[in-house]
């Protein structure tokens, strides 16, 4: 079957009604809920479903089951002219990435630069969706985070030995859709590996080794995840590593496997790292976007290499794809709307797409 | 002939005292030209030989044609509580960019990150060489530039549309080496080719493509650098550049080729970006350094892949190589030697291997 005949299409603005009152249903406030179906409807939009509404079902059971904080109380441990360190109470990751940002962004109105690492949340979703909320502040995003444990081996290993941790940067610009890299340390996202199980797909040689230590085109049998271009994603995966957790205090990814006892449970949790640069701090905002601008236009006009129809900036495949499933629905596999469907009868939140 | 036999072995101290003179007869004070050759024979030390003395003729020369200004006065452009916009003065880069990681440093003392962005500088050397700056202060230390101009295709593309821009991370420890990253977003340093075209090597496939857009595995063939990985290497070089160029009041890399009269020349030289984050500010700097150290020591346990005898942090090869060649000696092609022995006959220093 091809993917097109393995899903459904549904509009954006139901998907994220939807998502919110799921969200609303386990305790999470109306404009909180609101926001966090936003982020991951955007990567729906995106195409990035690998950090995109699949994961709703999960992060809403994981409320249900008292592991994640509906409403975390965030508590700031340090509080610098240039930085907090914060602790997010197991709160929803995309919740305290939000606010982490927030301070980091006001940290930088007035000290150039702002920096929010953040200890003792979860899972934070797409590393974009915290690094571009910078954007419209007219700074440059950066976001990291250390949340997955280790399913990354390390160059030269064929154990897992350390995170595959994302991170993301968002620059702005004037006319042009704004840079975004998001990218993971590994070659590839977990949640792509997962999509290619999903669609019954081989996945290409270079992403995973199974577990004999061979690289592996069967998305079942991965059981390490290779790095990105050997040991320069081997050793970026091991700093975003760093900045999220010895930094705040905790753990490395790999020892967070550590039951509570070992360490105590804040240590263990997921960790973020956030950095906002004030560009009017340092030079002219028109004149930095202008130069943007014209690097992408630029670079659209590079001779694309046998194989490529054109040459994209990042994230400018993702901006398209926005436009154009913001106008005619995202496609979804039916297996994520069916969980969703499920969710929502165990919950009682109506959907409207049922049955279509 | 193999690699033995095109060098000779050339003892550090040597080697430093050399680099140091010839730098002073073009006008650098002493204790500048001890620094500069300091952090050059580190690197041949490093077994990083792209980045080391092997361009010492290259940068006295570009002193000697009045390119590079041996005595910059720095100027701050822009201060502010957690940054600092610096004019290089169009100086030797090592040089300028020791004094922004030191305003860095500085910054990051009283704000808990300090940030330091210059522009109308010139080729700073290896990125780490600044990064480790940060580790005698209990800093993590970052530094990138946009120097070379354009020389990697970006994603896509078969033409050269982006810098190979270097980007390096720095992290202190306990017991064990530092972390040190220090990479080209391209597949690989430019020097690194030039090395192969020294030896008369091949090089791998996914390194350049040639002229007409096919990879190439002839060193002397390379018209474009392939990006890391992809999109993320090729994303990642774009964010330095504009980190770099844009921040800094200055242009992107390939915007950088324009004649004085186009733009201001201070906006077509070298620019770099530098953080420093104080550790102490956010948690304690001795349970910080055991988590890395126990992290490198899980690492070092993970089991090899085929073709590998062990698994290593990102610099401790560079490490181990450098206590090595302290006791033992650097070796170094015949050819640079040349060169450097041209170079000291010219303007009278004495060498003290010659004739070995």
């Amino acid at each position: 079957m091809n993917r097109h005949e393995q899903e459904s299409i549904v509009n954006a603005d139901d998907l994220q009604g939807v998502c919110s009152q799921l969200y609303q249903k386990v305790g999470v406030a109306k404009t909180d809920a609101d926001t966090i179906a936003e982020m991951q409807v955007l990567m729906d939009l995106r195409g990035v479903h690998s950090h995109a509404t699949r994961g709703v079902p999960g992060y809403v059971r994981s409320v249900m089951s008292g592991d994640t904080n509906p409403t975390p109380q965030i508590k700031v441990l340090e509080d610098n002219p240039a930085s907090v360190l914060l602790d997010g109470d197991r709160g929803l990751g995309h919740l305290v990435g939000i606010r982490a940002m927030n301070l980091a962004i006001e940290k930088a109105k007035s000290a150039s630069i702002g920096m929010a690492v953040v200890r003792n949340s979860k899972h934070f979703g797409a590393a974009s969706s915290h690094a571009m909320r910078t954007l419209e502040h007219d700074m440059i995003g950066f976001a990291t985070t250390n949340g997955g444990g280790a399913n990354v081996a390390v160059f030269g290993a064929m154990t897992n030995s350390i995170g595959n941790n994302a991170l993301s940067y968002a620059i702005p610009t004037e006319e042009e859709p704004p840079i975004v890299l998001d990218m993971a340390c590994g070659a590839v996202a977990a949640g792509r590996i997962g999509t290619a199980r999903i669609y019954n797909e081989k996945i290409p040689l270079g992403w995973g080794l199974d577990e004999n230590g061979e690289e592996t085109d069967d998305p079942s049998k991965v059981a390490a995840i290779l790095p990105a271009a050997g040991p320069k994603g081997s050793a970026l995966a091991m700093v975003m590593d760093v900045l999220c957790g010895p930094l705040s205090g905790g753990l490395m990814g790999i020892n967070k496997k550590y039951q509570p006892g070992d360490a105590p449970p804040e240590k263990l949790a997921t960790a973020h790292f956030f950095l906002a640069i004030n560009i009017a701090s340092l030079t002219s905002v028109e004149e930095f976007k202008a130069e943007i601008d014209r690097q992408i236009r630029m670079t659209r006009q590079a001779k694309p290499r046998k194989g490529f129809d054109r040459v994209t900036l990042p994230g400018e495949i993702e901006w398209e794809l926005t436009q154009e499933r913001r106008a005619n629905g995202i496609p979804l596999h039916k297996s994520q709307l069916q969980n969703l469907e499920a969710l929502a009868g165990e919950l009682g939140v109506p959907v409207p797409w049922k049955g279509k």
